[in-house]
């Protein structure tokens, strides 16, 4: 691919650098004018992203879109959705697949980028539809022919996480009588757990694994297996599966439904496809997800955008390698000031960092450049009682996203000194992004705030099933330009196989089993085994 | 103080420096020798520690020893539970207080360190045993004469992240027909979202603010107050609190009850004080909740160890500041194999980045050396399907905290190839932590692992109230004893207050209040409430 080039070779990351010897001072007298406020800030999709309150500049701004130009990142993107092998590195040996998440939403404007993909969304649409419809209208009921209320999940990492957050993020718009669960660990307290609180006769039991062999789901799978047949339930009536076409689970006899995924959908990104469709549209109903992907497809749409002035997941990219390789800061705490959104940065801290916590170029070279940051995060207000404290005065800078919405979901609010909650959660996290920014002297060191911490703030109506969309399409798409721009594969995770490898050695040595690997006596393994008493 | 000594200036810490430039190569052949990995732990109060995998050697254990030494940590930590003013910054206006939280379990060793406080927690021990008492039997009951099932505690912070993770680690343990539930932010969804899904009829609303001025906790009070009138119920029958003695929430006619904590006892310690006591001991009952302080306890005493191999939290404390100061990583993952520790890290992330996020030394001056790293981690197996790629093969190293039990709390387990659940949960725990110390070569960059990254085990039997206890404290100490170490004031919070005041200037701005300070129409403040369009 004549895109794939080293980030340290780019003309721009010279000049970046050059710039990043003196970043705007945010504490200078008037550094924060009304001007600049409004100037910094771009609105797509009904999301309005403001970043006067990063270390940049006209120069810095301009020097970042000449990075983006330089390398091809929209081209890149473009390239991506429509069906270009971006999973690969170039001379090794590489998973070589389509990247094509954003196929399951290009619903909306005709034609789609990768006519194949999106066709066989639109089927598993249409069979999600149908099976909705069945259970609506009591074809498909459990064996007293009473209803479905409950779907429980069952899935890890991208199997969970992405449904789990936009779940938990949509809880208002669930449909009268139904909810979902979810199951991932293989703690097998975690699954106890669950079934503890469920009445397992209106339980859906659906099993999410693309590859239909991840350790964690086959065994919680037969976990809960066991729990209907000890209820005196079948589970060919209770359980339904998400899972690639022809994997060992595509098997219609041992389940009520099933519902593919596809090679080109990553697991992190799967969130829009079937793996997070079939629980979110069962709880939340058919058109709140069609909303999502709506939301989604729009911010997709807008990522095509060459202008960083346009572009808000391409701006956000930008400056997350500003931050990240110009002023060297490791880390990003992602602050949603919405309880809604509690479990979404775990969910972008999966799709960042497995994405892009890459040690290899995808020309097959050792990365001479930091890649992907720790991303981490927990909602506001609450963060400000934890661990703000090391924002403001710690040793480390973390640069701060900021995630905002002007209306409450439940519109329960109530006015106290004469504010709303939603005024006073707003009016913190507005003042966090300024009080990051501005500092303060005082004689005290204890009480001095030195300023110049960047933070960015992105606001928007409400949090709905559509601007839900818009924001993990966002992040989505702001993780996969960085990696463009890092020149790694943001799609494999080589980086897990390893300990895979040894976890499956002890437990060959648990089970007994003389076929394994013999681990010698004095290995590290049967050491920390003994030693631990296991 | 005579121990109020600067971390650059100790002795040991020229040694230390001189040794980081060698640490200890996991990688090497045999680098993990079954003698290492029995050696290098030590184990206390049910608890066994295995730091072999640290890039620690002898020589590095004995400069830490000295270090412990010079510093004099358990010196400082013995100091703090006899009551010495450890809050408090000499030469620079401070809190000047005790730091007491010990002193809440010091219960069953007679005598205690600080009998004043301990006197203090003892009676509000006994008025939370007649209380519950009282709930039993039916002298405090609803209008109905119905017994009261569900509390909610309504808190922030300190009054909220460690009674939550403490209740969801011990939920196989709640009484019969009890539950908790916990509203903390002040966006009003969190408390719409709580409130959905209660019957207030037979709801007790625990609020607990130490100053009783708390922002988010008197509005989340007025709000469920509010949505109690609305269903009828006498908030005066439903309400209890916790709060300092005299603070404007001590007032016994707003409340069916008020129990005390007290000021030496500093809010994100105070987990086993009422602020935790009263939900937990509600809903796991009395000798659960007494059971947790006893497992805290012990390790306070065992914290009284000079010799680091019988002290884990002086030991935890000097591998961080190994890591964090002599091998320069900046952050801590800390990474639980069990899902009901799914809150703990959240917790511990306030608790230690609160504590020790600090830029002033405790004699007044700005420090001149890295204080505490950002810490976050999210449960095991989860995270090795999410973030673990980055901390295998990502740009930074991260040290990982493992925490493991041998038992798995429900005891409802099944057998797949030879192992069950709970042996798969372990066996990936010990993988993990070998496979970031060993790494492995390989030709291609993308499969290659450095390995020498460091990580320890934590393991015992069983998740209980004993070893939750045991836990929560071993991390408190930790804490304490690093920041003695750095000497810095774990104490105190300075760095929450910039962002306050231009809160409140901005909730003024709002409110329309022409008393308070009025905001120029060019200020920041002004600027970014035009340009969000709040």
């Amino acid at each position: 691919m004549d895109f794939f080039n080293n980030f340290a070779e780019l003309k721009a990351t010279k000049k970046l650098e050059q710039l990043a010897r003196t970043p705007y001072n945010l504490t200078a007298p008037n550094a924060l004018s009304p001007e600049r406020l409004a100037a910094y800030q771009v609105s797509a999709c009904g999301l309005d992203f403001f970043y006067g309150t990063q270390r940049v500049d006209g120069q810095v701004m301009e020097a970042l879109q000449g990075l983006a130009d330089e390398a091809q990142l929209v081209a890149q993107f473009k390239a991506m959705k429509s069906g270009a092998i971006m999973n690969r590195i170039i001379g090794q040996d590489s998973e070589e697949r389509q990247v094509l998440h954003t196929a399951c939403r290009d619903l909306f404007t005709p034609p789609p980028f990768a006519p194949e993909a999106t066709a066989e969304a639109r089927t598993q649409l249409a069979r999600l539809q149908r099976f909705l419809a069945e259970l609506e209208n009591g074809t498909i009921c459990n064996t007293k022919g009473e209803p479905f209320t409950t779907m429980v999940q069952i899935g890890i990492g991208g199997s969970d996480l992405g449904p789990r957050a936009l779940f938990q993020a949509l809880q208002p718009y669930c449909q009268q009588g139904r909810r979902a669960c979810f199951i991932a660990n293989v703690d097998p307290d975690d699954a106890a757990a669950v079934l503890s609180e469920l009445d397992l006769s209106h339980t859906l039991i659906n099993v999410v694994s693309k590859s239909g062999t991840t350790l964690e789901t086959l065994t919680n799978e037969e976990l809960v297996r066991s729990a209907l047949v000890t209820a005196g339930l079948d589970p060919a009536r209770h359980m339904i599966a998400v899972t690639g076409a022809g994997s060992p689970m595509d098997d219609p006899t041992r389940y009520l439904a099933a519902f593919h995924m596809y090679e080109y959908i990553g697991g992190r990104y799967s969130a829009t496809s079937m793996v997070g469709g079939v629980t979110l549209a069962f709880a939340l109903g058919y058109a709140n997800f069609i909303e999502l992907l709506r939301g989604a497809n729009d911010i997709d749409q807008s990522t095509e955008q060459l202008d960083i002035n346009e572009n808000i997941p391409l701006l956000m990219a930008l400056l997350g390698i500003w931050n990240r390789n110009f002023l060297g800061y490791n880390s990003v705490a992602i602050l949603p000031y919405s309880q809604a959104l509690l479990r979404f940065p775990a969910h972008l801290q999966q799709c960042d960092m497995e994405s892009n916590g890459k040690q290899s170029t995808r020309l097959g070279s050792s990365v001479q450049w930091p890649t992907g940051p720790i991303v981490w995060g927990e909602p506001g207000t609450n963060g400000q009682h934890a661990f703000y404290q090391l924002l403001h005065q710690g040793s480390e800078i973390v640069p701060a996203e900021f995630i905002g919405f002007r209306q409450s979901q439940y519109q329960q609010d109530i006015t106290i000194n004469g504010t709303t909650s939603q005024q006073k959660l707003l009016a913190n996290m507005l003042a966090q992004s300024l009080a990051l920014a501005l500092g303060r002297a005082h004689e005290n060191p204890n009480r001095s705030f030195a300023g110049n911490r960047p933070s960015s703030l992105l606001i928007t109506d409400r949090l709905t099933p559509y601007s839900m969309g818009a924001l993990l399409a966002l992040y989505e798409n702001k993780i996969v330009l960085q990696g463009f721009c890092w020149n790694i594969n943001s799609f494999d995770q080589e980086g897990v196989q390893l300990g895979k490898v040894l976890a499956n050695r002890i437990l060959s040595e648990l089970a007994g089993e003389e076929s394994g690997e013999l681990l010698s006596p004095d290995s590290p393994e049967i050491s920390l085994l003994r030693a631990a008493g296991l």
